[in-house]
């Protein structure tokens, strides 16, 4: 692929990034709307969390992934703000004091800061369900076999087989550091599982039979380990620029990382290989796959 | 109805009552066994929670719905699972020091206590999503529009407009007391919108129109009134019982109830005009029906 094509790619990801964040904060808009009574702190909580914020990696794999089968983007939006409703919950239960503990979440006060405790975990629990009315709703898909696989998936992915199941190990790792293998069977439960769901929704709707499937599914989880060997050397680099010898986040609690566990230089090899690899899994495509590509690029790419 | 009938329900409901416990420990059981990983904590803790306790009220009230239609068994036993998870979910995240800060449920250290506030959190997620997984599968109905439709109504009375939204309401209650209405309207969301699942998710698997739903829902909204203002006068009595002034848990937080709006007299006699109506609900079915007849009696005839 020449340089130019790559420019272009990279142009069209930041502008699509910015038309996905808009859309997904539209979407919320309109669902959160306050009722107008004891409930409008919750649904401020909520709004709080989920309108204005992000990367918006999640739903922009979804638009993307859609657009390989040439899917209705207004359905495959519905998908992408279920799946980053499930993000956002699992980001508000993660910073709870009891959790991770952490004051801020994209430049603002985590929603138990803002608000309560006690309202961030109606809020996280009342995103939860909206997620599944969201996609059983008939305006997500006429065909009731797809809303239904569609949930199957996605409680699967967030469950304790999934992002739940993946958070209590990276909680029961704290002080006990894991050995590369294990590192990677958490990242791939606690973020990998829902990263890959957003690339197989479309897969679904667009009734690919479970083994068609593998390609996009390899593509993901690829993606998704390279984001989080990236989040890793961000977080490794940010250390190292501040003043001393003061270790990470990740490092400050005795955990272990792809970092800690390889060093900086064969992490970000295994980042570029990973890349290389989830473009490969695309090679059936044209150019309907290039902001599928462009992503890859970006995982390993970005500095924040 | 004569008195013989009466007792022979009464009696009829307490095996009925144990029968159904039983299959819904099993069920929960099987579907919890520990993967032998560091997620093993998790099961446990979710079983801790979802086995072997409360009257399981929901379950009964499902299996007892499904009789009037001659819906397998076996399949409404999942669909009864998957309520109880959400209710179990619920009474984890209730408990919580930041929420009603419990440490004993149905006798025993509730979850934060007996594992980790952490823990409890993800715990309660992690059920609430497998209810959407077990719902979502295949083996709970070989339609897909039943399913979907399952889903879509179960989200709807666990999210915020329903059992999330209800909590809030009630937290936001505290120290600032509700008139009648406000009460009804919160218990409604709070505890009734399940109450009514419980009873109309049959009617779903059964594919009864919407309107033909009316009297299965009129009766559930009747006895999980009946029900809440039987526990009212419960935490009302139990305090009248012991030592001194001392007031009630609820009255203690300054939250208005039934019994404290209109006093134990009228609340009673309001009870038993809610079991008589959820009764006349049921006028058009046989002896199908006995099993929701004993249990609307049940609903004021408790002492605990």
């Amino acid at each position: 692929m020449s340089v130019e094509l790559v420019d272009v790619a990279g142009l069209d990801l930041e502008a699509e990034a910015d038309r996905v964040s808009a859309r997904i904060d539209d979407f919320f808009t309109s669902l959160l709307q306050p009722p107008g009574d004891s409930r409008d702190q919750l649904y401020a909580a909520m709004r709080h969390a989920a309108i204005g914020g992000g990367k918006r990696l999640r739903p922009l794999l979804t638009l993307a992934a859609a657009r390989l089968f040439g899917i209705d983007e207004d359905q495959a939006l519905r998908i992408a703000a279920a799946i980053e409703a499930i993000h956002v919950y699992s980001l508000i239960h993660d910073d709870l004091p009891s959790m991770d503990d952490d004051d801020l979440r994209r430049g603002k006060p985590t929603v138990h800061k803002a608000f309560s405790e006690a309202t961030a975990v109606l809020a996280g629990d009342s995103l939860h369900a909206l997620a599944f009315e969201i996609l059983a709703h008939e305006a997500t898909h006429r065909d009731p076999h797809v809303r239904s696989e569609l949930v199957l998936e996605l409680s699967r992915a967030s469950g304790p087989n999934g992002m739940a199941g993946g958070q209590m190990m990276d909680l029961a790792a704290e002080g006990q550091p894991l050995d590369l293998d294990a590192v990677t069977r958490l990242q791939q439960l606690k973020t990998g599982a829902l990263i890959e769901y957003a690339v197989e929704a479309p897969c679904i709707v667009t009734r690919l039979a479970r083994d068609a499937r593998t390609p996009y599914r390899g593509y993901a989880r690829n993606i998704g380990l390279a984001f989080q060997i990236t989040d890793d050397l961000i977080d490794f680099a940010g250390d190292e620029a501040a003043a001393g010898k003061r270790t990470g986040k990740d490092a400050g609690k005795g955990k272990a990382t792809f970092v800690s566990l390889v060093g900086p230089d064969r992490a970000r090899q295994q980042a570029r290989v990973l890349v290389e690899q989830a473009i490969d899994h695309l090679s059936d495509h044209g150019e309907e796959a290039d902001m599928l590509r462009a992503i890859a690029r970006f995982a390993i790419e970005r500095d924040r």
